[in-house]
């Protein structure tokens, strides 16, 4: 089996190329796979699979030729990935699948996806909610503090501001952050902090996960919260956002939608070891 | 360049086939492989040589054919690793450029490797110096305790009793423990507990990197620390011990020297990406 590892500002993927639907990615596969230290590691698998070919992708019925079937590294079963699907486009076009851009078919519906002038990809991210409660976040050593904005993207986003750079970069964020009220299903929490005009320094909390190097759908939660904050709104201006891993640009335009460009990097290819995968429990 | 990843107890290895000493091992490469998001992931690189084609190896005009160069995940250079000197023989033997067994070369001198019946692979690991003083070690939330023993293997252990496996399990190693008095360069800290006759539970949290899946030496030397409280000594009678990462044997041979057994895995042969190659810094 031969696998792909890739990563879009350090939110990293084991690339599975499937387009004939043949591979059965059982849970313990993904959790194998995604290991760390006993496996390759990744934060998930992306399944590169023809829609044609996979019974749910044909179910959803979406004008796309590609489907990304999106697995956590526990096994679950996910929606979309604004980093992995940049990696995603970057696999099709290794493969001469593609040339500059696809539509995507997600479990969160279709995406756009294309590659910019300097290489980066940039994908069309959908609309966001933004949501009239705003619960108060606290976080060691900074004090409780009601956030900026509770915006769905439409996983559920919490965006705290917090004064400069020094303070993000205290936070203790080995643990969650409280959320008061907590969102139903939780929330990703993400500080952010101005570093200048349009340009944002963010760290964040993923619900079930913990601190990560980067979360596509948190860069544009920020963006949409500072845009509103500022009263710019959704103005087509692009704004800069510096995480751990990289750095992304957002562009929030008129029409509503939220475009979100990024690095999307092939590390390796892999050949798993025979002896290696038939060791996976099933 | 195609390297291999692979691990011993899940302490794992990117390993580096250089059989004519061509490649430039930078610390950049180094690292830039280690990193778990941004390149393929691991504790360290083993670099395969022959002997010959290696300046250092020829200087230190040790008797093995091929010469492990075994750097740790920041880039430094290091001795020895017992857990990564087995998967070096495991690439040896796929690489079919030795049957069952090996002399390998290493900065802490010559070991012998050698495959057992049943697969797992058994390194001579060199006599323990057990060392007069004993520490006090506290480690949250359990009481400050004076240590079973302070032992070189010949890096610093220090080994701490725990009551029973629930205590082990209670043990927070996200902060080093405190030890009183530490040694000068510090050192690795062994907690163990008793699970049946010979069988040993083991958690370790190693200076510099914190609490990891296994530690080949701290393995040795908690079986010496129990093999001199039980008054068994060296009776070159086999004891289990279980770490989080697996689970190994050792034996302390009545000549002193000390035999640690365990599993050696590859997981997978891997193709760099060119352009991820060309992008580490040097």
């Amino acid at each position: 089996m031969r696998v792909f590892k890739g990563h879009g500002t350090e939110n990293d993927f084991v690339v599975l190329p499937d387009l004939d639907g043949a591979v059965d990615l059982s849970p313990e596969l993904v959790r194998a796979l995604c290991d760390r230290h006993a496996g390759i590691g990744a934060d998930g698998v992306l399944r590169v699979v023809r829609s044609e070919n996979d019974a749910e992708a044909k179910d959803m019925a979406l004008e796309a030729p590609y489907f990304m079937d999106y697995r956590n590294a526990d096994g679950s079963v996910a929606q979309m990935c604004g980093n992995g699907v940049r990696v995603f486009l970057r696999y099709l076009q290794r493969a001469t699948l593609v040339e500059l851009d696809a539509a995507v078919a997600t479990r969160g519906g279709v995406r756009r996806v294309r590659v910019s002038g300097d290489g980066d990809v940039t994908v069309e991210m959908g609309r966001p909610r933004i949501r009239a409660d705003r619960p108060v976040v606290t976080a060691a050593p900074f004090a409780p503090t009601r956030a900026d904005a509770a915006i769905d993207m439409p996983n559920p986003h919490v965006v705290v501001g917090v004064p400069d750079e020094v303070t993000l970069a205290g936070l203790d964020l080995t643990r969650p952050p409280a959320v008061d009220p907590a969102g139903p299903d939780g929330q990703n929490v993400e500080f952010v902090a101005r570093s200048g005009p349009r340009h944002l320094l963010m760290r964040v909390h993923e619900r079930g996960v913990g601190e990560t190097r980067s979360c596509g759908t948190g860069v544009c939660a920020v963006v949409v919260s500072a845009a509103t904050v500022d009263g710019f709104g959704a103005d087509g201006v692009p704004w800069r956002v510096d995480v751990p891993g990289g750095t992304c640009e957002v562009i929030w335009r008129p029409d509503g939608e939220v475009l979100l460009t990024g690095p999307a990097v092939l590390v390796a290819e892999i050949e798993l070891d025979e002896t290696w995968l038939a060791g996976v429990g099933g």
